[in-house]
Parts: C-alpha cells; sequence; structure tokens
C-alpha cells in the first residue's frame, strides 16, 4: 500500500494542519519529501476547509470568508528536483473520504465573490451532491446523475521569488485601474486568514503580507480548474524551486469547462494516489512555461451531446470584437434558457452546466468581430430525453423543488 | 441518387452564378425550393473563389482580395418554413470535387486581414494540403496526417430586415470606436465585389450597400466555423423569413478549433448532400436564439491528446481580467514552442494548430484575474512520437522544408 | 486524382471482365501492377454479380446461384512484393457507385446456402437498404438508421500452389466426413460459373477445375467478413507469388460482427482507393501467418450498447463443450426475441443484427462446459429507446411491414 | 456512506462465513436482506479463497485445490423479488482491498485445470500484479501498464428446483460422454470443500451432494467473467425464487476477452458497492432468458488496437466446421508469435492476453467451413511502440525476466 503523507483531519481546523496552506509563497517550507519514482498519498480539505454544510440554508454560501480559500496539502518535496526541470505527476486514482461522502455547488453572491453569471443569479444558492459509488446526483437537481471526473482544481509547485514578485506586480496593476470593483479585478495578497504552512513569527508575518492568493491559475498551474485532470492522467509542472514543493486541493467530484458556477464544481474533501519523476532541465528541452498534460484512459465516456452556440454579442445587444468570454456567456445563457423548457429553473440549469461535465471549446476567434463559443452538453446526464423534436420538449419537472437560496442581508 | 440543386463551374466566376452570393441580405431571391423531407445535393465553391493557387508562391494569399469572401450557395427555400420555426438540417455526406483535390491554409498579411497570431507572423504564408481518399498531408508541413471532418465554415439562413438592421447597428458602432485599425474592428457592408444573387438593377445596388458581410458568425449561426458540423451532424437553425433561405460555403476539409490562422482552415471546394426538416414554431418552443446540433456518429477519434495550457497574461506581461482569446492565444503560443523542439518552423506548427482536428477548451473563466484555456492537440497525427519524455525531444526535421512566404510589397 | 485502375460495368456480365475473377489459383495473370507508394482506385461489382434488385420479391435470393460468388477485381501487382514480404495495403477511401446507390441483405433458403439461423429462418428473405449519404435506411425494416461502416468483406492476395493445395485437401476431407449434408460442409473447388479472370484455354479449364473457391476466409484473409477493415484502417497481408496479386471485392455498406445473416451484409457494388506498400520479409519478421490490421480513426462511434449473453447450450437444451458458435447463436436468438417485444417481426430483427454494427464478444472461453459469448447491440440505431425500464416494452410496429419470403419451389 | 453487508476477513477460512458459499443451490438461505432502491457494499475472497499467495513460486498454482473454487459472497434477498422478475443490479463501484493490494494470473497444470493453450503450457505458471491506484504494473511481465476494468467474474440469482435439476442433468449428459478425459468436459456436484453458506446437518449433506459447481457460465449469468461488467454498469438478472438471491465473487482488476489463461484474470479479493431494482414479471415482458446488460460510461478507453486473425484451422492443420472456439485459438496464437519476435517469452505473452483488456470478436460464422475470430490488442497499454514498421520489431526484452514455472510431480 501507498503510504498517506499528509492527513488531514476534518473535524478540525486546516490551520492546525503544518502541512496545509492557503497562499503562495516560496519560502513556506517542504515538511514531506519523497523520491523520483515514488508513489504515495496525500488527503486535502475541501477548498473552503469546511464552510459549507450538507443543509438546505445557503447562508452559508452566502457568508463565506473567501480570504481562507484554498487550503492546499502541501508542499510535497522530491528529492533532486531543481529549477528548470519538469515534475511529472500521474494521478493514479483520487476520491472522496468516507466521513464526507457528498460535495456542494453554489453561486457566491455578487457582494462576496459574484460568478459567470453573477447578474443573472446575484444572491447565493447551493445544492448538496450525493456520491453513489462513483456517480453523483442532487436532491436540488433532479433528473441528472453523472460519472465522477474527480480532479484537483488547483495542483502546482511553488513560485520562486521572482515569480512572486511577477505576480504581485502585474494583478497590482490591473487591481489598480478599478480598485472598487465588486467583484474586485484580483484577489491580492491579504493577511486575514492566511495559512502559512509550518512558518512561524515575523517570516509568517512577511509571507502573509506577500503570500500569492491562490485564486488564478497562473504560470506554475494552480488553480486551472481543468476537469480533465483527473485519475490517470500524467501533468508537466514548471518547477523553480530545489525539491519542487508541490501543493494541491480544491477537489472536484465533478466539472464543466469553465467552472462558470464559481462555487464552484462539485466541491469536496478528498485524498490523490500520486506518482512522481522529474525531467532534469525538462522546460528549456521542450520550451515548457505554462503545465502540459496527457488526459487520462479512463474518463467517462459522454459523447451524445447537443451543442449551443454562442457569439460576442452580450445580452444588452452590445458588440464586442473577438470576446470569447462573451461567446462562452451566450452559450451558456441559451443552454439555460434552453433547459427551462423543459422544467428546470434557471438556478437549477446554471448548476448543471457548472458541475456536469460539459465541454466548452472556443469555436471561432477570428471572424471579426465576433468570437463563437459552443457549449458541449451530454445528453446522457439526463434521465430524460433532452434532444429537440417536432412536437416540442416536455415539461418533466413541475417546479416544487429549487435549489435553497439566501438573499444578502 | 440525390439532385444536385446548386452547380458550380470552378473554371468561371462565382459572380456569373445566380445560385451563389456573398452578402446577407433578406431580398436575395430563392431561386431553389425543397420539401421537408427532401434530400439533395449542393454545390460550393472555396470561399474566396478560387483566388489560391495550388502552388509554392503566397503572393496570392498576400494579395487575396477580401470583399469578395465568403462565395456562399443559395438560398435555398424549404416550402412552409415561417419565422419562428427551426430548420433542420441534417449534413448527410460532404465532400471534395475531383477537379479540386486539394485545399489550402494560409496566413494573411497582417495589413490585409490578418490573423490570431498576426503580430507573430504578419507575412502572408500558405501551405497546400493533397487530399489522399479521407486522409490528407502537405508538401509545406511534413510528417502530419488527418482524416478529414469536412465542415461547412459558413451556413445559416437569411436574416429578416429588423435583423440585418440591427447587425449592421452594432458593428458599426463598434467599428466607429477606433475606424483606422488595421486590420478593422468589423467588416462593415461594402459594395466592392458584392454578389447578390439574382437580383438586379435598383434593387440589387440597395442591397450591396446594405447587405451584411459574412465575415462573423452571428444569431443565425454564418461563419461560425465549428469543425464539428461535419457529415452527420444535426443542426437547427432559427429561420427568419418565409422559405428559411439556407445558404452555405467555405467548406474545409479539416480545421481545429478556433480556426486561428484565419485563411482559414484547410479550404476547399466542394459538396453537401442535406435533408431538411421544419420544427414549426421551434424557436420558442425551445427558447431558441443561436442554431443548436447535435454532432456526428462519424467523426475522427483522435483522443492521445497532449494538451497546452494558457492563461490571460499576454506575451508582453500583461495581466488582463479573465480574458479567453488571450488565454487561448497563450496555449496555442506554448504549443508553437514546444513543436519548434521537434524542428518545426514556426510557420509550421501554426498551420498544424489552424488544420488539425485540435481542440480548444474555455477551460476556467472565474478564477479572477486569469482565464485558463487549453488546447488538445492530438498526439496520433504525427508520423513520431511527441510525447515528452526524460532524454528530452528528438529533432525529426532539419528546416529544409518551409512554408512559402511573400513580404508586403 | 488517384487513377482508377479496374473499372466495372455493372451492366454488363462480370465474366466479361478480364479484371475480375471468382476463385482463388496462383496463375490467374496479373494485368495490372502498381508501384509500393501508389494510390489508386478499383471498382468492384457486389458479390453476386447483380444477381438480387432492388424490388419486393425474395424470388432472386432463393434462386441466386451460388456458384457465381464472389466476384472479386484484381488480381493487382505491386512491383518488388515477393513471397515472405508482407503487403501492407491502406484503405484511403470507399463508396458506393451512383448507379447502384442501395444495397441487400437477406437469408438464403436452407436448401441453397442457408446461414446462422437457418433453422430457425429456413425460407429465403430479403430487404433493400437506400444510401442517404453516409446513411442507409430501409423501407423493409423501419425504424433502424445507421452510419456506413463500409468495408470489403473480401480481400487478400494469390495463394501459391502449395497453399492452394493444402486448402482443397483440408477442406475436402471436412467435406467427405458428411458429403450429402445440405448446406455443405465446404464449397469446394467447383467449374460451374468459374470466373479465371484472364485465363484461356486449357490452362483455364485445369485451374477452374482446381481453383479454390472464395467462400472461407483462409491464411491469405480473404472472404473475412470483418467489418472493421473500414476506410482508414491499414492491413498487412502476407505475399505468396511475385508481385501479391492482390484482390478484393464483396462490399458491405454496414455489417454486425459475424455476417450472421450469410446474404450477407448490406451487400452493394463500389469501389475503393488504396494505397500499398511493402515490408520485405516481414511475414518472418513479425511472425504473421494470417493478416493483421490497424482499424481506422474515423469509423461510427456507437458506443451506447445493451449486451445480451448466451452460453453454449443449444435450442433443445444440449449442452456442448466450450462451442463458442452455439453460445453466440444463443446469444442473437436472445437479441430477437429481445427486439419482437418492440414489434419487430423476427426476420426484421435477425437483419438488424446482420447489418447494423453490432459487436459479437467471446467473454468466456474456459469455465467448462459453457462459452460465454455476448451480442453488443447498439441503441442508437434505433428511431426509440430500446432500452428496459420497470413499465415494459412500447409497441412501435404494428407488423404491417415485413420482408419479402420466397418459399422453396 | 453505504453499509456494508457482508464483510470477509481474508486471514480466516471463508468456510468460517456463513454469508460465503461455493456452490449454487435453491436451498441456501438468504441471510441478508435489502429493499429495491438500496445502494450497498458487499465484501468478497478472492476466488480461490486465499490459495494463491505473492511470491515467485508458482507450485501453489500448481497445487490448487479446484474443489474449492469459486467462494461467493450471498445470496442477498431483495424484498418484493419473485420468479419471472428481473433483478436490476447497478454497480456503484468497485475495488481491491486494502491489505491485499494485488492480484494473481496464471495457468494451470493441462492435469488440474486447463485452460484455453494448455496443449501450448502444459505446466503451471504463475504473474503477479500490483496495484497502483487505478492501474497495474507485474515484475512478472515487464513493460505493460493497465488501466482497471474491475469487474465480478461471477454474479447471478440462486436457481430454483428445475434449474438446478436441468443443469445436473444436461452437463453429466456430456461429461458420460467422455468420463475419463483430463481436464474433465464438466464440473459436476462433489462435495468436496463444498461450502452451503449457513446450511447445516443433512440438509446440508443433500444439497452439497446436488448443488451446481460455480465454474460455467448458465441462464442466470453465473461465471460469465465478462470483462465489461465493470463500475457504472447495469445488469439485469433473471430471478427463480423468491428475494431473488443474488450472490458474486471471483473479482478481476482486468481481464481479456475469452478469460484464456482460465487461472484466471488479474485475480484478487475486494468490494462492490450495488444498487438493486426490481423490473416486476420483467422476464417475459422482455422475452429475457439470459442475463442482458448495458456497460458503463467509464471504462478505460483503450483504441488504438493491432488486430489478430485466426480462422478455424488448427494447428496440426486440421479443417474444422465454422468452430469459433479453434479460431480464436489461433488468433490468440498468432498474437502470441508477435508478441515474441519484441522479446516476450510466449508465457508472458499468453498472460499478457489472459490479463489485458484484448476484445475478443466473431467476426465471421458464416463463410464455410472457416469460422473467424479476432483479437485485438490494444498498443497503448505496452511501454513501447509495438506497431510494425518496414524496419522490423525491436527486441526490448532480453528474456532474464519471465513467469515462475511449476512442473507437474
Amino acid at each position: 500500500m501507498a503510504d498517506t503523507l499528509i492527513s488531514v483531519d476534518l473535524s478540525e481546523s486546516p490551520h492546525t494542519n503544518e502541512n496545509v496552506h492557503n497562499r503562495w509563497h516560496p519560502d513556506i517550507p517542504i515538511n514531506v519529501w519523497v523520491e523520483p519514482g515514488d508513489d504515495f498519498k496525500i488527503e486535502t480539505y475541501d477548498w473552503t476547509g469546511g464552510q459549507i454544510k450538507n443543509d438546505d440554508d445557503a447562508s452559508d454560501v452566502r457568508d463565506v470568508e473567501l480570504e481562507q480559500v484554498h487550503y492546499l496539502s502541501g508542499p510535497i518535496g522530491v528529492k533532486g528536483a531543481a529549477p528548470g526541470d519538469l515534475l511529472v505527476v500521474e494521478i493514479l486514482d483520487i476520491g472522496a473520504v468516507e466521513e464526507m461522502n457528498w460535495g456542494f455547488n453554489g453561486f457566491f453572491s455578487k457582494n462576496n465573490g459574484g460568478g459567470f453569471l453573477t447578474d443573472h443569479f446575484p444572491a447565493a444558492q447551493k445544492s448538496i451532491w450525493d456520491f453513489d459509488g462513483m456517480f453523483t446526483k442532487s436532491r436540488h437537481v433532479p433528473g441528472v446523475k453523472y460519472a465522477g471526473l474527480i480532479h484537483p482544481g488547483l495542483i502546482g509547485c511553488l513560485p520562486d521569488r521572482k515569480m512572486l514578485d511577477m505576480w504581485n506586480t502585474r494583478e497590482t496593476k490591473l487591481f489598480n485601474t478599478d480598485p472598487e470593483r465588486v467583484p474586485p479585478l484580483a484577489a491580492l495578497p491579504n493577511t486575514q486568514s492566511a495559512h502559512m504552512g509550518a512558518m512561524k513569527g515575523d517570516a509568517r508575518e512577511k509571507a502573509a503580507m506577500e503570500g500569492a492568493r491562490t485564486v488564478p491559475p497562473r504560470e506554475h498551474g494552480g488553480n486551472c480548474d481543468i476537469k480533465d485532470l483527473s485519475r490517470g492522467c500524467k501533468i508537466y509542472f514548471p518547477v523553480y524551486v530545489d525539491g519542487a514543493g508541490l501543493s494541491m486541493g480544491d477537489l472536484h467530484f465533478s466539472q464543466g469547462d469553465g467552472e462558470i458556477t464559481f462555487c464552484g464544481a462539485i466541491e469536496m474533501a478528498g485524498w490523490l494516489h500520486l506518482k512522481v519523476e522529474v525531467i532534469k532541465d525538462g522546460m528549456a528541452k521542450y520550451g515548457v512555461k505554462n503545465p502540459i498534460f496527457k488526459p487520462s484512459p479512463i474518463k467517462p465516456v459522454y459523447d451524445d451531446y447537443l451543442i449551443f452556440e454562442g457569439i460576442s454579442v452580450d445580452e444588452a445587444g452590445e458588440q464586442h470584437y473577438l470576446d470569447v468570454h462573451v461567446a462562452y456567456r451566450q452559450a451558456c445563457l441559451n443552454a439555460i434558457e434552453y433547459l427551462k423548457k423543459f422544467g428546470y429553473t434557471g438556478a437549477q440549469a446554471y448548476s448543471i452546466l457548472g458541475t456536469a461535465p460539459v465541454q466548452g471549446h472556443i469555436s471561432g476567434v477570428v471572424d471579426i468581430p465576433n468570437a463563437c463559443a459552443t457549449l458541449w452538453l451530454p445528453n446522457d446526464i439526463f434521465e430524460w430525453d433532452m434532444m429537440p423534436n417536432a412536437n416540442g420538449p416536455t415539461k418533466y419537472l413541475d417546479g416544487s423543488v429549487d435549489m435553497p437560496i439566501a438573499y444578502d442581508l
């Protein structure tokens, strides 16, 4: 059996665990070391560290403290790994923990995080998803069932000092273009609820003040929220510090491309079984700046899609220039309108797009002025046939079940 | 055998063919009528109407007259189709014509069209792709071979007057924000080389002045350049005028998500075998604003991918806010750097990304401030193994073969 | 464009065409030569040479002259290919001919050929399948539609003298164990309707007397009826004579594993676009006795299966020892009973199993005394949902349409 | 969390566990009851009850007591299930147990069980396979790695008295045609090492004397060894007794079609997470005699195959009549010869065919006198490229590692 190198106790605060951290900083010490070729297990908290409960009240989503996220397990040192190398991480397996056999999905309040469609869904809402073996269902979103495509939303190596400075500089610059914006343009360093792993004293205070938030994906990977980093995939990470310093968390049972609901996919605590190797000087050999990866041979096969198109004209009819973000939002809104014809509420439809293994494709980015994005909705996740036909849609749901909502106080 | 309802003669100018047009306008007359349930064949020019030649000189790409594009075959009337209906189009088959058993891909000059990576590849270049049955190869890009995923880059129904006006209004508004920009922000109506089908006289002149260019995708579909509209798929189009008025063209033998090279995919003349049905009042029944479609069961299976990530920090290190366009550009640039390590020139690598069935996924759009996009490169299209390993890449190509280039005069 | 090296005229008897033959014999002369690396096209008759008509009368199936089959196009010589080599054949494309845009499937009379379930369906029946682009449907079997998986049922190289003698010896030995059996145990050499290509005079007479029938698959491949030899696959054939002498025919638009209806798949005339290469001394290098092949990346994806099991206990309850033939027959009969619950006649269900891309798996061959075989029926070929549910099946068909039948005279 | 309804202690003899049995008999009492709609977990022994060890000595395979097999967990009662119903079993998940994170594969001695290729591999041999998360590798068979396709080799419901009698009658009849045969034609009832669950006293003795061995697949399913009954599939079982009486065991981490090595697949102890439903009167409603099933959306995708053909002419050149068993044996032998060219020993190659997710297709069963079977070998399981090329194969292995062998004493 592979050894569990980092354990977490869901009944305790993540801040008591020195092998957990929630900021990126080169000085966070590596406590756990492995050899290239080793395989081992790592446990993780859910990204909020247990702030969201399995109940029918969305006030926990509304009141979530986002300064806490994301609780990562690590950093793990790989002996011999040095700056410029590629760290090869194979996800041999991944799963939920026995004591938390469920996950959550939600929409943040527009005033506390927001999300992709926050103008359409400004209030906090949540849905709870139960895990039945390799499948999940929700009492708040009837009629759908997915096979797990379990993956870490967040995984990557520690930045070095130079990279950290670059991150902070460029993100501060953007933030300062509109510092009052809600939600903000960037999540800047913030000592509130910072967890710096085993760091202590002044060094900890200083690092907390400059440690990069874990929110965005960056050159090292990080919070990419790529649904395809699932069991069986092999990822090649850039290494910036001696030992690499691999950390991970934010496990998702299932997610659609884009993680559009932001809070988020089907979020869960869990464990990973990993194997690591090193390609010496791999960054230069292969010209790698951001991580690359090879997906798994064992992902769920959902290939009976209905596909929705969106173009870069926004809800107000405004023309945008090759803006894929706007185009994908339109494709998502189109899919939500479609699902409502079958009886889903808008919130339920939005939740499905955030949690099911939908694909989001960049279909056209050169035909001025409109980008074209497509949303691929798998038909096989529904209990019912959701394809169009000459008779029109059947209302399978009567609206009696909806997702809990919590309005801002 | 299905009848060929629209024929084209590649040796003649498309302007001599009254069943061809290159602008969108509600007054373009329907000359060809079919019944719901009919199947039939349609021939098309390549999108440029034959401007690009099968040779090793890229000056034709440099000098292309973009006002001509795209030459569409149609409009086809479907009896009984009325505004508010959905026109169901099934692509029963699609192929190249005997007399043009090859296609082209290229990069426009930055001063005449440009493209997704025009700052990196500002000069005109082209590659010629030969069709060997269901496969294609290029003498200008050695070592790759793809199975055809043949599709019309452009297909949709005629707009009504109200929709046409809306298009022109919003695009003009955008254009006017920076009217001197090269390439321009939008392609506005332009009588130069306009082909208004069977229209004649003053009506033609007036329509040419206000007819929408075919360049962008819009509510009716149009130039979506979605590679998955291939043989076997079924598309549901909004109908705006009596008879629907379906037109199509811009056939591609193969293309990657995004059609990033703009000129374009592997462009070809060809034919489509179509079947049409009507869902009465389908737009309201299903809440459809843009087309939706069901992809084919017979697309090539390339599922051994190597995946490149990109984030919304541009080449200059500038931070953008959740900009998927920027993120996808970085993923593409990352893939090009990778391919160069194996001996491809940058132009060849760019051409592969534009022509091979690569996928472009919107992987994360909520993790402020960085969007994350992924480029999925199929390993099986290469003669060689392109996966990373501990020994580093092998240079399979010595640079002796490259794509023709033509600098601006 | 690739040249068409062998043409056929469906309005003329195949016996007038010297590039056609219907027996295997090393002395059949090679009239058509190509170089390794060449690609070219070959036309073929349907396997019966046009004996079956597109009508609603099954008497042509009942009265078919089986001595005529199979009309093959070839032999094609590949320069430099020599005994012991592997001939690599890539099927670049394959299709139907314009003038015969349909195919047939049938059951032979038990007294003239029989078939896999001949005891259950002893009379001749047929169904006609129309080709709509890449799809096929039948007026005799409503409610199903398949994407083509077009392939040559029969393809291989000429045997040398030694191999021909071995074939005749071993098959005659089997035949002689029960020479009166109907249908016979083997199809032995027979001069009736023999077509020996360009051979003439005494040599032709002698060769006709000893030429192997084309009915069974043998070491060279031949009539393997493997549905996966479709467009895009690459086959490695053993070579026995100088020039290889490649011949092919018996094209199928679609077929299930086992070609259980015998007459046969969806049989058609057509053309192939091929490319050939040679691996010198490949038989010894790779230890190849029978052909090996790599299937295509462009086969239809039907992966929503319902799977039927069968064991080696026959219809009378008799126990057989690890007999996969009996087990697969039971799986087929189980599937037919199932389909009858939805309204299909037994003949229609049998026809579906013979023509649709069903898979037949050898699931267990060691658990004495029962072999276990499985029949994989793709659900997506049906207009209706054919999965079991708690309410029981819906009768979609009222029995008013059935396949033509012709009883023995 | 789902409750574990049947636990096993691998350190104790299965004979001490009343929820385990190794014979089929209607009188074995149901101790564990569930409701339709329940989900629950079941643990199982490996099929031999722990007779095979994780070491490099094959004498345990040689000396295995086959009268013990297979140790099944059950029978489980489903309330309300009655004869004539279909019991719907969904495999929500399945896995290995922590304390036995490995499996075994072997060949029985020809004098004690034999196997599909026992004439070619008459001595006992074994290989040990370690589980690394969802993947497996063997120190005895280098260079291959598979994703798990974990499944119960054996699962089904209790027979009623009438079915039991029919089984015993027909198998005895076959056995008696050659009672001295080694291996025997059938495994008849045998009290040696019989485990009748919770039965006691005279009733137990009587039941042991007439209880059907678990070796063959039969009408109820049973030992089908179908590799596709993996996590995510849904099986519809005939019910013969009140409560159904579902039992299962013989878990495999991975297996090829046919389970040709007999001892067996990669055999393991483990657990299943199941959900059950009932379709009342389903056997008649759907015409079901043997189980039917719908495979999973989450099976490993290995679709880069090299395919080997075999025909029904045996190793001695003897012609058999449409015998798929002989044809599949030839395809397997052909694949073994091929793999030997790359350096594998025959035993290693045989072991790969028994353990990897190879497919065995019944390709042609009507072309007298030869059946054609195909073996589909997935290329992606190998560390090396195993495809043919003009240069011939590379010997990747030097023969220094082989599988342990134990000759008969």
